[in-house]
């Protein structure tokens, strides 16, 4: 099959064998989607080699025999697998599992490709009211959804979301389910007129260097700066989610996280079964946010436009 | 009066005239105790000017009318002096007061002098139980009581206090009430003997580094590399209370934080009815922890004791 390879910070296109696991389904790829931990990945985050992708919807082509029912499902699937054993995966899942893979981050070959390999216990169909283009986006939509497992958010909160990248503008939009007060802080004119277009309210960092009282502040900027900014514009005793997953070390002010007592937050993968019924009820609007998809052939091109637009597909059909 | 007068980085004792503000008690110290916050103040954290100091224990000298049957009593005192009239000073007290002053460190007189103002709503009578030498600790105490306010900590809660120094070993403590599992990790090895001496199970950085297993990890190194340490042994997550007011901007890998989706707790300053209960009952043990009494014209002397001792004390007796 053909699949990006990513070894040493390059990517090349690769005619290679695909190897559906023990015990696992093979899922042909239909649309799959860059995002920010991909590019990352590209520069040497985690040390990464393999093929990336971790964002995907496709069609279940093989099963083993014991899930034979899920073969010609469309399906999405959570990336995190972990060896079902331990007290984490038993307590909580597989996020956290000491010994997991991760489908296109960790040990664990992506989507990226025609085909991946994936457990049928990972796999959620896609309901027909949501298309292709649309289920390409549930990883990240789970992942902001994560947010409102772990901090309380209610219609009063005012809520800052800091970036007006693909993943702020899915965040914001999973955080006004809920709060009346959610407000995109971004530098893009083109990406904040859009923010527009799906009715969020919008700022510039300039706008709102004064109002030091957001009660939640999500750092979605994708840059090291961003948990200073985001300090910047936290009430005390506020929240900040973390949501930026920067490669290396950056140089960060912590004090002010001190002095106002604020609570960081990491938060990383989410549930999958609620972001596909935040997608069923289009409270979330992800098809805007596409802005160009293209063949693996072309990914110079493709991760090129990924660092300076929204979202960029890869078709593999 | 004499007092230390701190301005571009410099210490200077001074005779200078003392002001007691109006509406406020005059508080003759009997001894006041160096900070790892003072000795940032020192190098310009806050662009502090004027008489540092927050930690004392001293006798009432006069008071405005309405406050005379404070006069003669022994007290110590919180630091944050709000305006009384805004959100905050309503709903959680002065501590986050955006107009508020702090005792030697924020737009107010300290205590590295012979008489300090406040108002006598900052007062706590200290009971007879409790010697000078104790009650000098009170602060110090109160914001290891912060935690137990923060963050959830029960008999089983696995504990880790990273820096065997003055405040570390006063925050093992206040969690040793609580949680059965709390182990002081430093690299002194006769700060760590003492910490031993007060019951505290200890350990050097290299004999934990391997066991990424604690529920809560307490940052009181007092430096810039201290919370890439707690990263480090934190469970996924788990909670990480930053207690390390570090000046200026510090190189933090924080993708962990995300990746183990881990909760950073800031925390300052905490209740002293709570400390001076736990002063009371014995339950914490900071004698032991005075490495050296000075009086104010030795200030260079004793901030350099502060620099690699624990706890330093002026007498202005």
């Amino acid at each position: 099959m053909q699949a990006l390879w990513v070894e040493d910070g390059q990517v090349t296109l690769r005619e290679m064998p695909f190897a559906r696991a023990a015990g696992e389904c093979a899922v042909r790829v239909t649309l799959t989607g860059i995002c920010g931990t991909d590019l990352q990945l590209l520069q040497g985050y985690a040390g990464f080699r393999g093929i990336p992708g971790h964002e995907f919807v496709g069609v279940v082509e093989e099963a083993p025999s014991g899930d034979v029912e899920w073969i010609g499902r469309r399906v999405v699937a959570s990336i995190n697998v972990g060896c079902g054993a331990c007290e984490w995966c038993a307590a909580s899942g597989p996020e956290h599992c000491p010994s997991r893979t991760v489908v296109g981050i960790r040990d664990r070959a992506g989507s990226f490709a025609e085909r991946v390999s994936v457990p049928a216990s990972n796999l959620f169909e896609v309901p027909r009211a949501i298309s292709d283009r649309v289920a390409v986006f549930v990883e990240p939509v789970a992942a902001a959804c994560r947010i409102l497992e772990q901090v309380p958010v209610s219609a009063d909160t005012r809520v800052a979301v800091l970036g007006d990248g693909r993943l702020g503008l899915v965040i914001a939009q999973v955080l006004r389910t809920v709060s009346k007060h959610v407000l995109v802080v971004g530098r893009h004119e083109e990406k904040l007129a859009l923010a527009r277009t799906l009715g969020l309210d919008v700022a510039t960092p300039r706008q709102c260097r004064r109002h030091a009282s957001f009660d939640v502040v999500v750092d979605a900027t994708g840059r090291a700066s961003g948990l200073n900014d985001a300090l910047a514009l936290v009430r005390p005793r506020g929240v900040v989610v973390l949501k930026s997953t920067i490669h290396g070390e950056a140089a960060v002010a912590l004090w002010p996280a001190i002095v106002h007592e604020v609570t960081l937050v990491g938060s990383r993968c989410g549930p999958f079964a609620a972001a596909l019924r935040q997608l069923e009820r289009g409270a979330v609007a992800v098809e805007p946010l596409i802005s160009g998809v293209f063949r693996l052939h072309d990914h110079p091109s493709a991760f090129d436009a990924a660092r300076r637009q929204l979202k960029i597909l890869f078709t593999t059909s």
